[in-house]
């Protein structure tokens, strides 16, 4: 199924734009957890088993994987699997902010689609669209593209002016325009900066965002979806990582984890 | 040891600035590796065995080990390790274009620094020096940064207008200027675009630049070394992959691998 739409129909059912990130740090799992065997991959389960009817995606992030070197991509791949057999349902992001030279990108394309089997990947977009087409081509998986991203440093480099207009919004325009020719490019908008959201939704449209920095990182849920909602009151996917999954540290974890879940989705909701 | 010194030391002594990039595509291999049952780490160590006296450094480019999940994975470390053991005075760049915010960045140091033990990592620019300050603060490793891609579509961001002057020159001096506290920056500048080049280089002073796209995409070399060489006539680390280790598809592949690299390495110290 397209992602776009697998993505649409569990938005709908599950009545959320919460995307659970799936960051699960070794160094920060509960202690009960850590002494498992394979302690990613029992945390990671956990809290799908907890969450899996509040969310409208997973979003586990390589970079807490690699940091294990094979190991953690093997409990990567067993929470991929996990997710596919148990809730085949809820689409799964996988937030790599890859790119490379476009015969390169071959290899990260097969990597998150015919490997770990995602249904789309967080990309870079300083190499271009050619360099980026791998991806494109692939019309059923969704090509999520940095725009503005959420940390505290992000404008350095984006907000730089071009003609008058920061470079970011140059960027939005481009890919809504000219990337978006199977209609599968989203954009990485942080929640931490509202006022350059609700430039970026002007000049695209109806495009779905992907938008972390909600809770750890000090976004603001009204603002946010003030911002960013599109013309059909939707268009967004709310990421919240550190803030959900480490909310407890105790053995009753998960119940924790489903309560936070549970109260991001219905201030969302509030908003809606 | 750190990272400049080191690829300083072996450029010296192997009298070479040739970069052989390990990108060993598994289904490139040739026939006679493929059978084997870790067929990227035979290939790598063929390679390597055969070159180590010819290049200043080793460049595995994480795409074509990650597209085979936990197996590509366990290849790369392998092969890093086969480094370490045998040629410990040859450092090793992972060109694995990583970026993303400061905390999960560190996931990314882990796996390179710790995991892999690698000397330097290629890393995008576009979250900022903020995000990419976890690379920035290890002193002894190399931080190469995006600057000037190879690929055919580079220019359509990288050569956006900011006051007159190409996207690319402002980030080339923000990162000469304001990144390089520890002197560990680097910049990749493709030698596919040697007018670009020259203008980055006169902009960041003696920093030094990892070349791809000679070979395979066409970049010239005297070109190259005219436009990019530094004041000690040095500040290079030249590219090749796909023009040296699939250069034969025959048993003899690595006897041909050591002639390519050794025909480069020569017909770049023509113009030192």
């Amino acid at each position: 199924m397209i992602f776009q739409e697998k993505i649409a129909g569990v938005m709908e059912s599950h009545d959320s734009f919460v995307c659970v990130g799936l960051d699960s740090d070794y160094t920060k799992l509960p202690e009960a957890v850590k002494t498992k065997q394979y302690a990613q991959y029992a945390f990671n389960q956990a809290i799908i088993d907890a969450t899996h009817d509040l969310v409208c995606a997973y979003k586990p992030n390589t970079a807490f994987y690699e940091a294990r070197g094979v190991k953690g991509i093997q409990e990567l791949k067993w929470t991929c699997e996990y997710i596919h057999e148990h809730y085949p349902e809820v689409p799964i992001i996988l937030d790599a902010k890859r790119a490379d030279i476009g015969n390169t990108n071959n290899g990260y394309v097969s990597f998150a689609y015919d490997y770990l089997e995602v249904d789309a990947v967080t990309v870079h977009p300083y190499l271009g669209k050619e360099a980026i087409q791998p991806f494109l081509d692939r019309k059923d998986k969704g090509t999520i593209i940095l725009c503005r991203t959420s940390n505290p440093g992000a404008g350095e480099l984006q907000d730089i002016k071009v003609e008058g207009k920061p470079f970011y919004l140059h960027l939005a325009e481009k890919i809504s325009k000219k990337w978006n020719e199977n209609e599968n490019c989203l954009l990485v908008v942080g929640a931490t900066y509202p006022e350059e959201m609700k430039q970026i939704r002007e000049v695209t449209g109806d495009m779905t965002f992907l938008v972390p920095g909600i809770g750890a990182q000090g976004g603001d849920i009204k603002a946010t979806l003030e911002a960013g909602l599109n013309s059909n009151k939707e268009g967004l996917i709310v990421s919240s990582s550190r803030g959900v999954i480490f909310a407890s540290n105790g053995e009753d974890f998960a119940e924790n984890e489903r309560e936070e879940t549970l109260k991001l989705r219905n201030q969302i909701n509030q908003y809606r």
